[in-house]
Parts: structure tokens; C-alpha cells; sequence
């Protein structure tokens, strides 16, 4: 039996949390026959809520799991983990001005990147969900020297997966048809889902679509998802979101499929698209042997290039807004 | 590929159905070859809710996913399903008696059995999660004549993964190494998880383990954990209730390991354990090529006779409240 794998999941309480511990601790993360152990960080007031979670998961009788660690020091939570799925973060109070939302989650991520500078595994992966990720995730990199940036990724693949769903639903295919999606940017309303790479059994979506559906539905559609599902349930996507992250972890340490790519965000620094270096940008990316590279040479148009640049200001401006913190 | 294998799960948008269908849809329960399709009944003020869930189960993008059925018409929920996973139950209610909540479950499972014999496959798989779980499965099968009785089920499989992590606790194992637990009765707190014929690597568990400690530590620590869990969350368990729901189909089908069994609720009729014709009552059951048989010729002390006999007695009073509808 191979050694167990350490995952950390931060807000481990919380409503992602919950969606997908219980799916890493059965397998479908790491695979059905790889051991993994769980650190579950909470904040202090949820120590109650993680240890009802902890219950749960023991007596789930998982196969696979080996060691749950809750606790509520992310020196404990971060000790010797090989994947990090950075979940928790501050949510938008009432009154709380976007500044003060990016400032309150830039203390958190700072101090976790810190604490997994420290003590994660030299080799550790690390995936932040917890809004703003891509800023967060560049918080966590600058704090953590000892490691490299591209350890350090945020999660745009539910974007991604969405905007395949979106695509199929279209073209009346099955999602697993769709291929070579792209989102660029920022995991916000900025972010850029772009069809014009993407194929559908072999065949470019640009025929297969109007464009003029493209601008007005289809675009607005992916940005606006979250939205819309917090319009129909009355509560955040939380279990596609912890879809998504399995999805993410998966790929970058099993690899993408051949003819096929998804969609990370990744330090911006050197890419072949113009993104000037120093924020992290979803990229379109493959993965092998549990390291990304970034699709190279995919012209280009006015109109790609146009939002490209504006979630690229968008990820600069946040940037400005916590540099005291880089 | 396979034909997809179509799946009914009621009360789909509540926080069992929200932890139970996305590892479905996974491909968790039915193996990573069989495409699944889902059929989501939930009551007609939860419709804008299950549209969430629909959205959110889109979003993910399932490589085995194909329809998604979602519906306020139990019709269409059994319509040709090979599995029905019936969650959806009236809870306790401020003021109401025992006997108001059993009545008002009656009338949901007498339509839902009826409407099943009518509509789903005729080699169907009926599971009931909600409680009164067991009377549920009662009354559903009483209410499907042109089924066999032995198609419907009622879940205890997440006392039996209790039970089994308790031992594991106890005796410093690993859960996979406690095989041969039982649960007898009902889901309910007097139901009898018995450790007399468990073993942990081999070893008899009961000497292992204090005799004491059994009766007054273990036995009622399996049948009070939800409670417990309520306690610490704040919310009842629903991740490892979706996890034990996955866990039950998945053995009836594919079949129990060599030298274990599983505890599931089937009807009593003709049981050699001499509890009475008439019930669903939980036994040690083991799964061969999709169908269950008790596991013959355990003996039975006193002590075990005394809890075995009391939780028949409950069960057969819960007969008596709901006997109009059978």
C-alpha cells in the first residue's frame, strides 16, 4: 500500500468544505488506491462545526483514510502536506467595501502562506478557491520564499467546466465533446471564457455558433454563473466549486487528456500571451507528470485580446491594492 | 459505453440529497465505467432550490452524467429507474406526536411505493434513507404488488459504518481491519449494534474489549451519534448519510467482500433468526451478483436475544400505527 498522501482544506466547516472532504477521503481526488490523511483547518468559533465534520468522516468508514488532523493552527494544518486546497476565506460583510474585503483576506492568505513556507512538503501543491483567489494566491506565493511561485495556483477550472457545460448545451452535445476551452484572467466578472480555440467532436465551436450569442449569452452567462445559482438555491455554488477543485488537484497531478487542455490560474510571470509578469492569470494550460505549461502560440484576435487586458488590469489594480503585503 | 443506469433520489435538494447525488454523478456508487442518469424528485416549494442543484450539477461537468430528470411528479421521478434512493421524508414538526409523524410519512412512501410498481424498471433497487426508514420501506413495498417485497430496503449502513469505526477507535485498528459487525432492527435508538460475532485483524472483538464498555459506551454511543453530530454541527448528518447511502447501493450491487458482511433492512419473512414475519428489519446480510442473503447460523446469547426481540417490538408497534396503509 503506497504512503498516504497529506491534503490540507481550509474552512473544512464550511459549505465547500463539506462537498469535498467527504469525496477526497473516498478516493476520487488522489485515486482509489492512494491512502490520504486530511488536515482540516477552521477558525476558532467553527471548532465545534469542524469536530461534527471529523464525526462524519469516521464514521464514513473510508478505505482510504488514514490520519484526520482538525485544527485551528495553520502551523498544525499546513505540517508536511503535499496538497493544499486554501478554501476559507472572509466574505464580503455588509459595508464592507471591496478594499476592506481584499485587505482582510490578504491577512489570512499571508499568514498561510507563511505557515506553508514553513511546514508543508517542499513539494506541496497549493490551489486557493477562497475569494479573491487569484490574489489571495499571489499573497500566499510572496509569503512563502522557500518555495516556487508555481507552486502556487488559483482555481478557474468550475469557470472552465461551466463554460464547456454551456457550450454543449449549445451545440447539443455531451460536455465531454467539448475540448480545448479557455478561461483567461481573473476567477471574477472580468474573467474571459474564450470559444475560440474550443472544438466540439473535432470541430471548431466559431462554425458551430453565432457569435453574436457568444457576446451577449454566452460570455455574460459564465461570469455571471455564480450568481445565478445563488438566485435558485439561496445559498453559493458549494458543491460544484468542490467538484471543480478535485477536478483541478486531479489534473495537475494526473495529467490532461490528450488533444485536450483546462484552464489555471498561474503565476503570469513569462507567458507567451503578453500578460505582463507578477499577477496570477488563468492560462490555458496541460499537465504532466504533475507539472503545468501553458498552451503556447494560439493566435490571438482584437476581440480576445481586448478582454485578455482588461482582466489583466483587473488582477493589477487588486495587486496595488495589497502590495504592502508582497 | 455502457446504457446509462438511472437513478431516483427524493428530497434531492436537501443537504442529504446535496452530499449524496454529486458522488453519484461522479461515478462513486455504480463504478467509473457506468454512465448515470438522474432522476431528482423534490415537493414543489423546493423546485427553485433542485433548479440549483441542476445548474450546479451542469457546472460540473460529470464525464458519466447524461439526463438529469428534475420533478414534482414521483411519476416521472420512477420513470424506468434501476435504483431509487429515497431520502425525502417529513421531518419532526414542533408539536407533532410520534404517531402524526409516522402518518405523515405513510401517506408520502404509500404514494411513492405505488408509484414505482407502476413506473420503474421491474428489476428496480429501492433504498429508503428517510425516516422512519424502515416502516418507509414497509409501506413503500406493501404499496408495489407487482414488485417482490425484497426490493425494497431500508439503510442501515451508516450505523453499521459507526459501529465498525467505534471498534476500530476502541481497539487502536484501522476500520478496515473490523469485519463481521452487525446491526439488528431498526434505524432507530433501539437498534442493536452487535459486536459478537466482529472480528479486528481476525481476532474476535470481544476479546478485545471490556464487556462493560459494549453495553454502556459502545452501544449507546452507535445508537446516539447522530444526535451527537447534530450537537457538534449544529445541522444533522447528511455527508456521511449520502456516503452510507453510496455505501449500500454499491454493495447490494457489486456484492460484499470475502470473510465481511453488511447490515442492511429487508423484509423479516422467513429470516432464521426467528424474528417475526411482517417488518423490515435490519440483518447481516452478504450481496452475490445484485441480491442479498442473510448470513445463517450466528449463535445468539441471551443478551443479544433480549435487544434483538426489543427492537422487533418497535418495529411491529410502528406496524400497528401506519396499518391502514398497508
Amino acid at each position: 500500500m503506497k504512503n498516504p498522501v497529506r491534503v490540507a482544506v481550509t474552512g473544512a466547516a464550511g459549505q465547500i468544505g463539506y462537498s469535498l472532504i467527504f469525496r477526497i477521503a473516498a478516493g476520487e481526488m488522489l485515486g482509489l488506491d492512494q491512502p490520504v490523511s486530511l488536515h482540516l483547518l477552521e477558525i476558532p468559533p467553527a471548532m465545534d462545526a469542524l469536530n461534527g465534520v471529523v464525526m462524519e468522516l469516521q464514521d464514513s468508514a473510508y478505505p482510504l483514510l488514514r490520519d484526520i488532523v482538525p485544527t485551528d493552527k495553520p502551523e498544525e494544518a499546513f505540517d508536511g502536506v503535499h496538497v493544499s486546497i486554501l478554501v476559507g476565506a472572509r466574505p464580503r460583510g455588509p459595508g464592507m467595501e471591496r478594499k476592506d474585503l481584499l485587505s482582510a483576506n490578504a491577512q489570512i492568505f499571508s499568514a498561510q502562506g507563511k505557515a506553508i513556507n514553513e511546514h508543508a512538503d517542499p513539494d506541496v501543491r497549493v490551489l486557493v478557491v477562497g475569494n479573491p483567489a487569484n490574489t489571495n494566491a499571489l499573497i500566499a506565493s510572496h509569503n512563502a520564499p522557500k518555495l516556487d511561485r508555481r507552486q502556487f495556483t488559483a482555481m478557474t477550472r468550475l469557470d472552465h467546466n461551466r463554460a464547456k457545460t454551456c457550450i454543449a448545451e449549445e451545440t447539443g452535445a455531451h460536455v465531454n465533446d467539448v475540448r480545448r476551452m479557455t478561461i483567461w484572467g481573473n476567477h471574477s466578472a472580468t474573467q474571459y471564457p474564450d470559444i475560440s480555440h474550443c472544438t466540439v467532436k473535432g470541430r471548431p465551436v466559431v462554425d458551430l455558433v453565432d457569435e453574436e450569442w457568444v457576446h451577449n449569452a454566452f460570455i455574460p452567462k459564465v461570469q455571471q454563473r455564480g450568481a445565478e445559482i445563488i438566485q435558485a438555491r439561496g445559498l453559493s455554488s458549494a458543491a460544484s466549486a468542490g467538484s471543480a477543485a478535485i477536478d483541478a488537484i486531479s489534473t495537475w497531478i494526473h495529467g490532461t487528456e490528450d488533444d485536450d487542455w483546462v484552464s489555471m490560474a498561474i503565476p503570469s510571470d513569462g507567458n507567451p500571451y503578453g500578460i505582463r509578469d507578477g499577477v496570477v492569470y488563468s492560462f490555458p494550460v496541460t499537465c504532466t507528470d504533475g507539472s503545468f505549461s501553458i498552451v503556447p502560440d494560439l493566435p490571438i484576435d482584437d476581440f480576445s485580446r481586448e478582454r485578455m487586458s482588461a482582466t489583466e488590469a483587473e488582477l493589477f489594480e487588486e495587486r496595488d491594492g495589497v502590495a504592502d503585503l508582497l
